[in-house]
Order: C-alpha cells, then sequence, then structure tokens
C-alpha cells in the first residue's frame, strides 16, 4: 500500500516514524507540507516527493491513500479534495469546528464512496481497547454507569483556546467518544456544569476551564465526565465501566515501576506528563487498524459520523451550561 | 466516666464491646433493650443494670451520657428524654425520618443545653479522616471537585426500603454528609438522576436502586456522587479530592493483601462483603470521639445539624429527580 | 467449653478479649498471674477465679482446656503440670530455648495423651492461609522457590535480646516454621549469613541484627529468607511463592487506603508500626483453631512438633554462620 | 556523529531504528551483515553504504564510531579490528565467553585508547535508573541488601543455551552487572545454588535452569538474586534494595493499566511476554547515553571492565555450586 501524508507537523511526524518502523509495508510516497522544516523533515527521513502542494500527492496514481494531518481548519478542504481523487482517507479529528461543514463533508466522502477514518487514537489505547472487548463480550454485564476523568498537566496557549471551539469542542469531545465507543449507544440526554478555577485567562476568553457533565444514554446507562485544564501531578485519564456482572477500570500508567518506601508510606510512580507520551502506542494502533480495515474492506473502526456525534453533544453540553438545565439529543 | 445504651441489637452490641476492650475508663451501667436476647446479652457482659425500661438509665443519678442505638422510629423519643434528663447524647443517625420531627427535637436539645453527637461514623474512618485533615491543612490547595462512590453488595429487604425513606435518605445521605464535612462547605444546587437497574421489587415499592448526584457547593468545588443497590463484587466506597495542589483518593480495603500471578495477570485481595467489616475501626473511633469531646468540654464532631443539613440535601435530590432539573437549596 | 489462663501479659490480655468478645460459647473460668495488675485486668473482665497459683485452674475440675501465655522460660514447667492434670493445651511459642527440654516435654505431654497447640499465629493471618490454600490445592503447581522478608521496625530491648536465644530463635524461627508450613516439606540443608546493621549494643550482646537463609527442601523448593531488626519504614513481612502455574505474594497491609497524588508520585499507605496490629486478625483466628481442632477431636493446626523443626533449622543455621558453610540437617 | 553498524540482526535493527527516530543527528553511514535480508534492511532504512564486509566500516574515514552488534563468538574480533582503526565502539554483551580472551580484547583496547561501552542495557531503564539514582544520592541510607528476581516467560532453544556459557554467564550475567551497578561495591564473596525444575532437555545438556545466589559484597551489603528460565505468567524482573533510611522496589510493567472486578478479586494487567518489550526504552537510553559520553568526552557509562568483574562472579557461582560451598572472590 502506498501512502501520501498532508501536513508534517507534530502528529504528522509520528505517523510517518511509524509507518517507517512499524508497517514497512506501507510505503510513504508523498509528503506535503507547507513550511521548509516539515518538508526537510520528511526527505531526511526519505520520502521519495515532498512538496508543498497538496495536489501531487491527491492526483498521484500510486498512492492508495491520504493521511491528513495539517491544521485543522484545512481538514475539510483537503478531505474533499482526496475524496474525490478516489483515495482512501485518514483525518486527524475534528473534521472541523462547523457542524454545518462536517455534515457537508460528510455527504461528499459518502458520494464519492472512499472510506474515512477519523483518527479517535484514545480507542485504540490497549487499556481502553480492552475495557471496550470487556464490556462488548458480556463480561461486565449490563453496564449501568460509566465515569471518565480527564485532567490535562497544563492549560493549552490561549490562542489555541481562542480557536479551538472551546473546551467541550476541544477536550471534553474525547472523552464524549470514548463514552458512546465503549457503551455502543447513543445520548439522549445532556446535564453539564462548567467553571472556572484555572485560569483567569481562559476565563477572559470566554471559555471554561473545568467542567462535570452527566450523559444518559439510549440503554439505560448514565455516564460521568470531569475534565479539567490542569492538574499538579501530571496527566490524568481514567475511566471506569461499572456493570451487573463486574466492574472495570483504566487507571494512568506511570512513568517507571518504582516503589519508594520510607516513614512517610509508600511512593509510586509518577504520571506522564503529556498526552502524547500517554498515546504513544495509540497512535501506532489507530493506524494499524486503518490500514488493516483497507487491506480486508472492512469498516472503519472510527468514522466520520462518530466525529459528528460527538460535536452534538459538545453542542448540547454548551446549551445545558447556558440554560443550566438538561439538555435532550435529536 | 458512665453510660447507658438503649438499644442492644447489631449496632449497640458494637458499641457495647468497644466499650469493653477499648475504653476501659468508660463503665457501662446500664442497658436497655424492648426483647429478652438483647438484653441477655448485655448480662452476660457483664452490664450491672439490665432493663426493658429506658427511664431506668435515663433518670439515674450515675449515668453521665446515653447512647441511643434503637430502631429509628425512636431516636427522637429517647433522644428528648434522656435531653430533659440532662444526660450527654450519641445517637445513632438518622434522628427522625422527618424533617419537621428532627427541628422539633434538636431544638428541645438546643434548650436543655445537652451535648449531642450524631454517629456519622464513616467520618473517622481513618481514610476518610486522613483525606480531610490533607484537605483541611491545605495540602491540596483549592478543592476543585470531590467524587463519591458508594455501592452496596446487595439491596437491603423490601421492608427495610419501605421504612427508610428510600435510597437517597437512607444511603445517599452518608455520601451527602461526607461531601459537607471534607469540603467544609454547604451545598447551594444540587442535580440527581435516579434509576431502576438492580430489581423490579424496589421499582415496585417505589423507590430507586441506582443514582447519580451532583453537588454545587457554596466555595466552588462540584461534588458528583453515585449509588447503586447491588455489586458484582462486594462493598465499594470510594473517594477521589480534586485540588490546585494534589489529588487524595480513598480505595477499597481489601480482604487479603495476596497477589496472584498467572497468565491472566495479577489478582489482588477481593472486597470486603459488608459495611460493618469496613467500618470496624470507625464505630470504635467515632465512640473515642464521642468521649474525648464530652471529657474536653470541645463541640461534637457530628452533630444534629450535620443530620438535618445532609436530609435537607437528600430532600432536594428527590425533588431534582421528580422534575428532571437542578434544585437550588435554601 | 471453659479455660483458664496462665499469665495475663501483652498476648494474655488479648487472647481474653478475644474469648469475651468471639468466643461466646467458651466461658473463661480462671486466669493466673503472678503480678496484682494482670489480675486486676482479669477481675474487671469478669473472670470469677482469679489467683496467683496456676494449680488452681490446672486442678479445677470444670477447666477443659488451658492456655499458657506467661514468660518464656515457665512455658514447659506450666505445660507439664496441665498436661498431667489431663487439660487440653494452648502455648505460646517457643516451649523452651532448650531443644532438650522441648524434646523432653513434647514427650510428657505425648504421655499424657493431650492434644498441644503451639502458637504460631501467622499460619492463621488470612492472607498467609490463602497462600497456604492456593499452594496444597496446586493452583500454583509444583513450587520452585519461596521467599520471605520480615524486617522489625526497631530492635527488641537488650535485655530482650540477652535472653532471647538470639536473632535466629526468636525472630527467624516464624519464618522457618511458615517455611515449613507453606511447602508442607522439610529442610535438608540450610546455608545462613549474619551481620550487624542496625546496632552496636546488638552486637556488644553478641547477637547479630541481619540475617540472609537459604533453605533446600526435601521436594525441591530452594527457599530464601532475610531478617533485619531495623526499618525506616514500619513493619515488613512479605512473602512470595512460586510455582510452575503461578505464583502468589503477600504484600504488607497499610494503615489507610489512600493514594495522594501530586508533583513527586502518588504516595501510598504507610506499613503498620506494630506486629500486634498486623496480626490482630491472626490471634483470633488461632484461637477459633484451637476451639475447633478441640470441639472436633481432629489434629492440632500447629503442633509442639513444628516448634521442635523450626528450632533445628535455627540451631542449624546459627552453625552454618559460625561455620562459613551449608550445614546438613537430620 | 556518523557511525556504522556491524550486524543487522534483532538488536541491530533496534539500534538502527532508534537512530533514525531519536538521533537524527547522528548519521548511519554503513551497515554490515553476512546476510542479505539484514542487508536489505538497512538499505531500505536509508543506509548509504550497506555492505558484507566490515573492514569497509572499520576502516572508513568518515566513521567515528561503530556499533558491534553481530554473533557474540565475533564481538571480540570486531572490536579488535575497529579499535586499532582508532574508532569509538559500542559492543553487545558478552564481549567474549572466554575471559582470557575478554582481559585480551581489553588491554587491546586500552592500548588503542578508544572509549568502549558495553551494552548492558537494563542499567538504562527508567526505573533501574531511578533506584540507582536514590542509591547514589543517599536518599535509602546505608544500603543493607539487594534482591534480584529474573524470570523467563520460558527457556531460549537448547542450541543457544549449549553455546551461551550457561545460564549463570548468559542470564543471571545481567543481575551481577546490576548489583554491582546498583550497589558501586564489588563482590567478596558467592554462594550458589543450581537446580533443574524446568526442562528435562536442559539438564540433559548439562545446564540448570534455576538458581539461588548470594553476593556479599564489600561494603557489607548482601544481595540475593533469583533467576528461572520459565514463568506461567509472563517476564519477571524485579529489584529489592533496601537501606537504612527506606526501600526502593522495581516493580514488573505490565501491559494494561486496567483493573478488572469481580467476585474473584480485583484483576491487574498481565506482565509483559518479551525481555525486548520490557526494555524497549533502555536501548534507546543507552544508545543516548553512548552518544552523550563521546560527545563530552566522559568514562562510558558501561565498560569492558563491567562486563569482566559480571564473568568472574558466574565463573565463582559455577564453582560454588559445583563444590557446594561459598566461594571468595579476588
Amino acid at each position: 500500500m502506498n501512502i501520501g501524508i498532508i501536513g508534517i507537523g507534530r502528529i504528522g511526524k509520528i505517523h510517518l516514524q511509524n509507518c517507517l518502523t512499524h508497517f514497512r509495508k506501507v510505503k510513504v510516497l508523498g509528503a506535503m507540507n507547507p513550511s521548509q522544516s516539515g518538508r526537510d523533515y520528511a526527505a531526511q527521513m526519505g520520502v521519495p516527493l515532498v512538496t508543498e502542494d497538496a495536489t501531487e500527492l491527491t492526483s498521484h496514481p500510486d498512492i492508495d491513500a491520504i493521511l491528513v494531518c495539517s491544521a485543522t481548519d484545512s481538514h475539510a478542504a483537503y478531505v474533499e479534495q482526496a475524496a474525490k481523487a478516489g483515495k482512501a482517507l485518514f483525518c486527524e479529528k475534528p473534521l472541523d469546528l462547523s457542524l454545518d461543514r462536517v455534515r457537508q463533508t460528510l455527504a461528499l466522502v459518502s458520494d464519492c464512496d472512499v472510506p474515512l477514518m477519523l483518527a479517535f487514537n484514545q480507542r485504540f489505547d490497549p487499556s481502553f481497547a480492552e475495557a471496550k472487548q470487556r464490556i462488548a463480550s458480556g463480561d461486565l454485564g449490563r453496564i449501568r454507569s460509566l465515569r471518565l476523568i480527564s485532567r490535562d498537566p497544563g492549560p493549552p496557549p490561549i490562542a489555541y483556546i481562542q480557536r479551538s471551539g472551546g473546551m467541550l469542542m476541544d477536550m471534553t469531545i474525547h472523552d464524549f467518544d470514548m463514552a458512546r465507543h465503549q457503551l455502543d449507544s447513543e445520548v439522549v440526554e445532556v446535564y453539564a456544569q462548567g467553571a472556572n478555577m484555572v485560569s483567569e485567562d481562559i476565563k477572559a476568553a470566554g471559555d471554561i476551564d473545568f467542567a462535570s457533565v452527566v450523559l444518559t444514554f439510549a440503554n439505560g446507562a448514565i455516564a460521568t465526565i470531569e475534565n479539567c485544564r490542569e492538574t499538579s501531578y501530571g496527566y490524568d485519564q481514567r475511566m471506569e465501566v461499572f456493570g451487573s456482572k463486574g466492574m472495570i477500570r483504566v487507571e494512568n500508567p506511570v512513568k517507571t515501576s518504582t516503589l519508594l518506601s520510607s516513614s512517610t508510606g509508600t511512593l509510586g510512580g509518577k504520571n506522564l506528563d503529556f498526552f502524547m507520551d500517554r498515546y504513544a502506542e495509540s497512535y501506532r494502533l489507530e493506524l494499524a487498524a486503518f490500514f488493516e480495515a483497507l487491506a480486508s474492506g472492512s469498516p472503519m473502526p472510527a468514522t466520520g459520523y462518530d466525529g459528528l456525534k460527538a460535536m452534538e453533544i459538545a453542542e448540547a453540553a454548551m446549551r445545558s451550561i447556558a440554560e443550566n438545565r438538561p439538555v435532550r439529543l435529536g
């Protein structure tokens, strides 16, 4: 299989490295990046065709699939361009910040009849995947509740917050997707509280930095999500799913597997500092899943529709905060 | 110090044993129980005055304090009787299922100017007490959120549910108290969801068996509580408090400290099956705290007012479920 | 069943309390103690016959069993006196510091045909008992190795060390018994190293304060034991048993089940400070096992022979240290 | 810095990948491999000079350092050849199976005055490195004991065992090095027991498959090592270091950070299956340490002398087993 990568930034580099070291049957034929440094990187890694023009990749006859790893506001346009050219697609999330544009692009992708995977990478983390497998197999019985905590080590730059769509749209959205994914059911009602607990600057930018959300699912399960832009102890992302036959928790991996005992107790390893360390393996596994789905012709394990549903939940949550009441979906 | 115990049932026996083996300066002068078996137990443990008439204890000139451990619907009457006789009081919770009666009894206790401790025993559990101490000392910084999970191994008899006031009043009430206690702040708004996930019989009895509650506190912290009447894995009671400087969790103690490694992973100890095992130490420590407060004349570490506030939150939560909206308190 | 207790010191008080609160079908008819304070304690707990003359207990027609909890150097004499009177016996360990005297006393007990349980209480700890059950049931397959660590929070008084028989005889002896008990096999060879790492005073008293021992068992398993008289982090007693089908570890229980996360990592609970906290439950369970064995007429779950074998291993270990070579037993 | 790699087998590939993705200032100018498949791999990864003749690398004027990753029996010859050419050296362990040859090669390297790092990769694992740092900084006080457990998931092929020098030389040797490294002291006495617990074929090949070793160090610390060729629960490598001020343990990392609670207890993640998963990060970090030492001119963090000392301990341990007695070193 031959691929082209649009966007050789932080995440594009990771996908490129993974292709080289882990997917040696996949050939990266081309890489596009608007700035020189990204193109230099690709060239040094041995990519034959390096360009600043995405059309060279989307129109390349030998390229089977395109990985869209560019800035968020260009995702939809590149996806549409590649879809029209009949290429299979792997796109970083979100497809776009506008629900209308997302719906429009998905319609076009559907018309072009090309496969599209939306990169909800956390689904592929081995721990979250194990939880999903336990739930799907019935090991936990009927699911009663799901609890997600996602707390970042520190807030992103204000510039990012101003164009991210806000915390519910850029951060909680992963949890909305994870809850839907784990429970295999749709949200029917959302109640959300937002607060400013971390930063005056975020407040001034019109966003919240803490959220507490309750989701009611069609299958009767009740999910709670807590998000915060800052912790004093590193990256904190955990999940708990409680069913009639058992409970599974996903705990935080730690930097080292050491235990230091002293008179104050026993000190275990530090949390990781960064989501890219926490999810290094999931980036590799989501790509593996994409290549497998392409090869076998089976459905993509995370779709544009999934991205759309998560955004709809985020919108309902924003309305719930604004109006201080539970909001029905659909 | 000389005490009398009204009610030698399950909990009265525990207090009696603890007095004998751990508080040897405290003399149990008398014990009242309506049925013979409780009186036999007290006699066998060497209690000098065993009776079926509570007046013999409340009017006894050598008795300094009365422990009220009788059936819930008799708490208020015995408390009033002993308060009028000028005895210090330790009373199992709740004081009464009616908020009006609770207010009335507390007014009388106040008029009589006798100390009254309400037995919120979980406050005295060493793990929860350590969390409280960390919070109060500022180790966790400004508290952002508190999360409580309480899941019982199995539902109580329907007969109990019918006269308990319902899950929010008999079970969640411990979490309402714990949240207030840990955060040292009052609840200003409640949002609750109730569901029937466990038992058709409980539904038929008009009660819920699962609850998910969000509490907003005056100090800005947001608490979530999840309760369920049943688990497949034993008694499950945990707490997590997240602040600007750190996070503390109270995990479940387990039956044994063994770890069994095999090809399926490493299996750790089972949860306890019963709250009386989980809280054995807290029963002893709450009594120690009562005796210490009496001896030193310092305020009681859990009061009738605490019981009243927890009931007010429970009432608001019931209204929130009925009306599917957040409910303001006060 | 009626019993008498000889010696109401630290351990005698625990057995007395356990009889009162947990074994209410067992009546403590009499208690003997040389000093007044122990007798006062027994009287206050409601023991009818309190005396300074052990004969009053051993000759009492209504007493079925005697618990010997007196000072070590009087164990053998009281056991012999009670055995001659036909009483069942529960004796704190060791029976005596002299192997000859132990053999002599055991011969007499055998002649008198009375049951004798030697109080190796650690066997009854639920965690160690679970390990034993796993091994005996074959869950771990063929056992390859066993590893025991026992480290005390601090050294005992020098006066104790001077008459205890030394670290291998007073401390490691528990591990020798535990290894035999878990593996259900006899030691054939011992290699031991002793060192002075903790205290100059212990060295001056002619004892070691650190030991590392390797035991070869008849069934082929190899055990290692490490002992130290001092830690900076509380009481530390752990075991690991490794077999062809799995491994089981007994870890330390901790004071609280809290986890405190901060930038330095996640801090778990402190170790206990004292073996009497660690083994509180095992004291109750060993007594339960004694009463059950008496009632059912089944063999005692820890015998005088077990005490003898552990002492023989301790003697071989002392010779190994003295001669710096492995020593064969038997 | 420009390097050449001799041997593109399992481990050579890992070093090559790490150079490409993590050490982008290091250029891999050349790669030598006797068989075609290894050369194809190197070519595909973009190595400019791919050859079956090591001299093309050792004599290449632009190559600063050589990584020797070939079969063990060729290590010494390639090291000597590159040393004579003045190249800095990184060599997989062992340098040779013969102590004489090792001494001879080290003498030549010393004469040529080139830096040589011997690849004891486990030293660079973040958990073991944290332990070392704690010990070196004095956090644990004076070290009393060190305990190492290394158990492989399954035995290597008999063909490997026949030419590996035996378990003590191919497996325990890592623990000998780790003990010396952590304690920063030399072994003065060794006592070892060997046994056949796993495989009749290994016994027939004249090797043991289980070892229990006690090491006495010049600084007074006592170390124990347990090795086994097989477990039922994955790769098991742990360490515990006990000092006067604290204790540190290195536990096994696990595949997933999930906890599954059911009536049988709480099941945590599985052990890894393979040392190359367990030590993936240490392979990268050892290479980083080599490049840093070269760049700064500081001493190599693991040397040929370290390899020699570990082999001397292994030899003494073999003698100890053969003669069933402790053996002095030096």
